[in-house]
């Protein structure tokens, strides 16, 4: 065993900031300050070593016992008091410390070395006998529940355990007395609450409280060792993807108290806004009290200073006012932690008798404006490189300020009324509607809606349009709903199980709740809560963000991937590329179909028995497809735009009900029978793995000879109007090399054909979406008939898996709930199994075209790990919706600088 | 260009035997007759250069044109006639002859000389007018077909081309005549008729008939050689898999008689008997007639010999009675051609005056009882090898002779009323039926029934079990269907899309046709048709086959690979050990559930609301599941057992009809709208993707409890009993090596315990099936916890390809009619894309552990293909079906061999 126990105080420490492996970070930090001169009351840090060995013998290593005895000796003749003596009693502090913050799931216990023998000598020493009653007091409360009860089970708090039953006796004596706060006790009654919870103590755990100094410090530390493996912080760890065998490490450091007097003080505060990023000291403190009492709200804390105001705060008197020499101090060390640490610091401090000690320095958490702006005033004041100031924002910060959010406030006092998946960030705030139909009724007299839907599908999509925000009962992350409302950046819930929809009542139950039309509900689709009633909105400004805009330019310089988005409409096309978007990478054209008086015709085509039929009903689809690809090719002019041919299995076109058919049948002058029959003879058992993709354009070239049509005649018309389009034809679900020979060959006829009659030369790529086990196994023959690759994840994803994306919830769940899987593989992309057929094809086609352009265009394209994946295995692309676009130019930009 | 002719004659040739690549099977063989002693007419042969030469350029090589006439010199010179001359004319034929055998498909000219100059001087020198206006009338045919018409525009024959068109004209002759056959034709009706001809294509094509022998030759020759390019020739190299670059060559020969007179004959011979294999000399004669006299069946052909009598040629006299002396000739040069060529030969010969000519000898054709008799007989008579005897009998000939056949006789005179996918070979003849259920009261009350079906579900299987075979409208190689009913060895037609079942009317349409419930109709399973009425069945009896139990001794002594069978009852097990299975590779336990008495439970268990309620409708199973793994351990005893845990989705199990949701609520007391509720929420998109395969036993692993319990019950009570087993225990559809870790705990902690309990020690593997692209590509990871490995092909290809077998077929037929992919890779493996992740899984799983055991039990263990990849790859053992085990033992001994 090594070095068991790291001592720090009066400017000397054993160890350091980069110790964390074996001091945790708190300890490091303790150890740190300590060295740069900061005054930190003296203690010891116990090596996280000695707690895994704890674990696992369940005893101490051999000479610990008489190293801790060394470290008191340390801290005694820093603090210049003896440990549990009667006369001048030092009393100590019990911390865990793991190498990464795990905040609130493990045990403290404060106050240690009070007994009945150093009672009276602390009382004497304070001139304050009720102070120490009330640290007595604390002292029995932690001590049972953390080491009598908790230390001895590993059980977590149950409901009436030994802390309720305490709390309940002080509760039964303020209630005597008629008083509310805690700090209305008078010395005589804590004194008494001590004994009546020694008592108590005995009667329910069935051991006396210890009267031992030493026999407090030991079962204080072995409590503390415990709690790494109490339920919460295993849960914790696992959520967070912290090793159990890292274990904590404990720190044992000299009390100070902050609750001795008018004289005494504790204080929380941020070296920089937390919430906006200004470079303005912002803190709240609280004069006769302990770091508890201001975490408990019991009374509002004062403004550390002018900046730090609040509306609720304005009226009581700040630091700065009240001692400001204190405050100068804090000043000082508040500028030398952030230059140490050059980055936002969140301190505590506690002032004893006009002398200020702090108490723990860590990274401050912000919200993600703040962190941006703060990045890129410390990189703009060079105290941080630029590669630093990108690698401190992450992309779930950007992803924050992109999207209206849910007053945070507001939210903390609503009422959940049940939870989903988090589809589509951001928040949303409307009357329930449960039609597209509806949607679209009641958004054109001004109100603001939530479609609510069992499940959403493509005919939904104009009520989603105009939905403040959509909330399906099924579906995945990558259901319909899901994928429509990220691409559009609008807030989504989907996979609600708890909702049962009446849509003939029109209303909705969540367990015996009933919400009906109309009435109001607030999302929050960055966590998936849906709460009852009205929450304000925040409306982020993202053209006014000046940090915003810094921060992508500074991006911009390092990263090597290009960003494309996927978009169908020249609207997300703009949007995209006001995000930085640099050519679309996957433009879908069924999504163009779905318009009335387009859907029509496409059944018209589908339902006719002959080609000469399709070919008429084609010949009138070729008029909007054409216009919508000239919208979209110029809006994203001078960038490329892969297009997509039809994929899916033409059935999705005619799901039809009953009054439908009889209209279609009408239109189309058949009988209803022969619609029908159409139909049916399309019904697949798995159309996912049936007749769509390029197996459509194969049996139907004349549906590929319209689209080529389409794209080369809007191309060849911009081109002859001066503007500079590029058109990429991108072939989908090709997992055989001929498939896209046959269809390359229908396409680049068609070019050839338009640039003749319209006399214009333009420039076109074909290629193909890669997108099934075999084209990674067969990319090397593939390549030879493609210019480009784009890889389709989320088809290879299900393929690899043998997983459906609209089956998956039957299971996934559980899948996750039992950690047979770590994370949706829809989500974020499976590296191992699917990955490596993406490497494989990346090889076999670079083998045959070392310049093939290769990118991806699935969902994984706007997944930050996912991103840094392709980036690594040397994609030239990705493709995401537009309200990944930034997210993606970050992830890229700190995969370069990460893999430096 | 190299030598561009290659001439023959006199026991002197250029080529022989091995040049097939220049010269053509038939003009190497012609060669290679002539260097053993022969006698051949003389000719030579223009190599395949030439052809393809000639095909690219539109004209011939340099120096051809006078090659060409050296040639003719050559032949001149051994017939001692000159081209040409008026009094002494050579006539020759000009043949065409590919790399491989292309029967029928290109085209002859025969006669080529003939001339208004030569004609009188070789009615001078056969004294046989009759003859020679035969001889003209038959080239004047021929030519102005093959060479004026079909060479011209390289059209296939058309309905009123030239041919036809001549051939009314005898035909008008001959009803002016009164008379029946050609052969009544006088000398001058022919003479008469040629010039009927001339004047007639002259009308029709626009030129005269040549008169120049030299215009005649070269048209011929250019015309053999467009042959090449004519469309059912074309057709046949896609099927056959012949490249189009091979080009063929062509044989200008000497022209030999037979119908000279009663001293002239022509005849066809086989060296062995081609139906039976018994080494006897067998063939056919006819005097005073032409080869294509023979084919066209217009006279009954007379016996070769004693052995070659039949029936309908036992009055007719043989030509070892007719002309011994010329019957001895043949027989030494029957012995000369087998003994050279070591296999049996067909043969054509030309009797001229009395002097033998011998035409062609080419390997003979021959059925599979045949193939294994001949290479058996000539292996033990030290003539061939053991390699090469157990080479030359394909698998196909193999699988012939093991199952009922329709008299192939009797087929050709039936009336095809439709044809689908051949999935079950063999034969069946019997009466429509159109219920599982009247299946089996018909076959009580002794009937022969055929099962006819939409489609066949696991519900009707009792139905198909006693049907003589089935016959489905819808479904693929690979559907339910075909694999029952392969698996039973019983013949099987699916697919068939021209039926239209009314089951209302229990009839069947095909087109304007209607069959009724009791009409007979026979299959032939082999190759998909469907015939109207009775046809006999021809029976095999393998015990009785020695020859067959010789080839199986023989392979079995230099295969490697071992043959598992998938068999899910102890009956198909004994039939298996039959053939020779070595353990059973695929055990579904699924269709063990689907008997009355069964099947209530499955449901019951689906439908509990708890793990209780599942529990207990398990516990029904867990007896019925026990006795059939004890039966069919038992039946295997003591080779190897893999028994595959519960793999379809459960909605499978549930899906019923109103009348059956009804009784099931009554059996479960519980409401229908629950019963429904419960179906429904188990419906799923793309079932195949979804809630199946070892998604099951994670979730409800009492599933998983309950089958390992039975499994490891019987194998315990069996090994008590002294009967050696070896269970199996295979998880499926495996992606994620913690779903197989999860699995293997269950199934551990249950043998454990069963161990225990009864008190006996037994020995089992827990393993996986490797199904699912991701599984081959973590292989690695799976392989830490797996004993074995199963490739579970039929996933494995829908997966890779993004194919549904049961959906596949909207798309394949056109795929293949269009040269898009070659094969069904359902059928046979395909090993670029597939077949690639195969190795990769071999690779990584190998590499885990060394010595891992690795088999297949797809469809694809019992295709001969694909068995040879598996065993290259390393694999332990494929499994399948029953009757294809003996396929499997040949194929991976033919693998074995060509390895060497």
């Amino acid at each position: 065993m090594n070095k068991t126990i790291f001592v720090f105080g009066n400017g000397k420490a054993d160890g350091n900031a980069n110790d964390k492996n074996i001091l945790g970070g708190k300890g490091a930090n303790l150890a740190e300050m300590t060295h740069i001169g900061i005054p930190v009351p003296p203690g010891f840090t116990i090596s996280t070593e000695v707690g895994t060995y704890f674990m696992k013998n369940n005893t101490y290593p051999l000479q610990f016992k008489s190293d801790v005895k060394k470290g008191l000796k340390f801290v005694e003749k820093n603090m210049n008091q003896i440990f549990g003596d009667s006369d001048n009693p030092l009393l100590i502090s019990i911390r865990s410390g793991a190498r990464q913050s795990m905040p609130g799931m493990m045990e403290t216990v404060l106050n240690i070395g009070l007994t009945e023998k150093t009672i009276p000598g602390l009382i004497q020493k304070s001139g304050n006998s009720r102070f120490v009653y009330d640290a007595y007091r604390r002292l029995i409360t932690m001590y049972s529940d953390v080491v009598m009860e908790k230390g001895n089970s590993n059980l977590a708090t149950v409901k009436d355990g030994i802390r309720e039953q305490l709390e309940q006796i002080m509760l039964n004596l303020k209630n005597k007395k008629g008083i509310k706060h805690d700090t209305e006790l008078s010395s005589e009654d804590l004194s008494q609450l001590c004994k009546l919870y020694k008592k108590k103590i005995f009667e329910v755990l069935g051991e006396e409280f210890p009267d031992d100094p030493f026999l407090q410090l030991w079962g204080g530390i072995g409590a503390v060792f415990s709690s790494w493996n109490g339920k919460r912080a295993i849960k914790y760890r696992k959520i967070e993807n912290i090793p159990n065998e890292w274990g904590t490490a404990v720190n044992v450091q000299a009390m100070v108290f902050g609750n001795m007097g008018d004289s005494s003080a504790t204080g929380v505060a941020f070296t920089r806004n937390p919430a906006t990023g200004e470079n303005k000291f912002y803190g709240e403190w609280m004069v006769n009290a302990q770091g508890e009492d201001v975490v408990a709200g019991i009374r509002t804390p004062n403004p550390l200073n002018e900046n730090s105001k609040t509306s609720e705060s304005s009226n009581l008197i700040s630091l700065e006012q009240a001692n400001p020499k204190i405050y100068s101090e804090l000043l000082v060390y508040r500028e030398k932690l952030e230059k140490h640490y050059r980055d936002m610091q969140d301190i505590e401090f506690t002032i004893q008798d006009d002398i200020l000690w702090m108490l723990q320095t860590r990274t401050g958490k912000r919200n993600g404006g703040a962190s941006i702006r703060i990045a890129i005033e410390m990189y703009e004041n060079e105290e941080i490189s630029k590669e630093e100031a990108i690698l401190r924002i992450s992309p779930e910060q950007l992803d924050e300020i992109m999207h209206p959010m849910i007053d945070p406030e507001a939210e903390k006092l609503s009422e959940i009324i049940t939870k989903g998946l988090p589809a589509g960030p951001g928040g949303g705030c409307g009357q329930i509607v449960f039609t597209a139909d509806d949607a679209e009724q009641w958004a054109k007299t001004g109100k603001k809606v939530i479609l609510v839907r069992t499940e959403t599908s493509p005919e939904d999509v104009h009520g989603m349009h105009v939905a403040e925000a959509v909330l399906t009962a099924r579906g995945g992350m990558t259901s319909h709903a899901a994928l429509v409302a990220r691409g559009w950046g609008k807030c989504c819930i989907v996979g609600c199980n708890e909702i049962c929809i009446d849509n003939d009542n029109k209303s909705f139950s969540i367990n015996n709740k009933i919400l009906k039309e109309g009435d109001w509900i607030s999302l929050n689709g960055s966590n998936g809560n849906v709460y009852n009633g009205k929450i304000n909105l925040i409306f982020p400004d993202l053209d006014q963000n000046i940090y915003y805009k810094k921060l992508m330019k500074l991006t911009d310089e390092i990263k090597k991937l290009t960003i494309r988005t996927n978009a169908d409409s020249p609207k997300d096309a703009i949007q995209a590329r006001k995000f930085g978007a640099e050519g679309i990478g996957l433009c879908r054209t069924e999504h163009m179909f779905f318009a009335p008086e387009r859907i029509i015709n496409i059944r018209k085509m589908i339902l006719a028995d002959s080609k000469e039929g399709r070919k008429i009903a084609l010949s009138k689809l070729l008029p909007f497809q054409k216009s919508d690809f000239k919208g979209i090719l110029s809006a994203m002019s001078p960038f490329p735009v892969t297009i997509r041919l039809l994929d899916p299995p033409l059935h999705e076109f005619i799901n039809l009900n009953n009054s439908q058919i009889k209209k279609l049948a009408f239109d189309l002058s058949i009988s209803e029978e022969k619609v029908k029959e159409r139909i049916e003879s399309l019904h697949e058992s798995n159309p996912m793995l049936g007749h769509r993709g390029c197996r459509l354009g194969i049996a139907f070239p004349e549906i590929t000879k319209m689209q080529a049509q389409a794209i080369f005649e809007a191309t060849a018309e911009l081109i002859s109007e001066g503007i500079q389009v590029f058109p990429e034809v991108m072939i989908p679900l090709v997992g055989i090399y001929s498939e896209l020979e046959h269809q390359r060959k229908v396409v680049e006829k068609m070019a050839i054909k338009i640039q003749n009659k319209l006399n214009v030369k333009f420039k076109y790529q074909i290629g193909t979406m890669i997108e099934l086990p075999r084209a990674c196994m067969t990319a090397d023959e593939i390549a030879n008939h493609a210019d480009f690759f784009s890889f389709g994840t989320n088809d290879l994803t299900q393929m690899t898996y043998g997983y459906s994306r609209d089956d998956v919830n039957g299971f996934l769940p559980l899948y996750i709930d039992n950690s047979i899987i770590d994370v949706d593989p829809f989500q974020s992309l499976d590296q191992k199994g699917v990955g490596n057929l993406i490497i494989e094809a990346i090889k076999k086609g670079r083998k045959t075209k070392s310049n093939l352009k290769i990118g991806i265009c699935g969902e994984h394209g706007g997944d930050p790990k996912s991103i840094q994946f392709f980036n690594n295995v040397g994609l030239d692309y990705v493709s995401c919706s537009p309200f990944r676009v930034p997210i993606a130019r970050l992830s890229a930009g700190h995969s370069e600088i990460m893999n430096k």
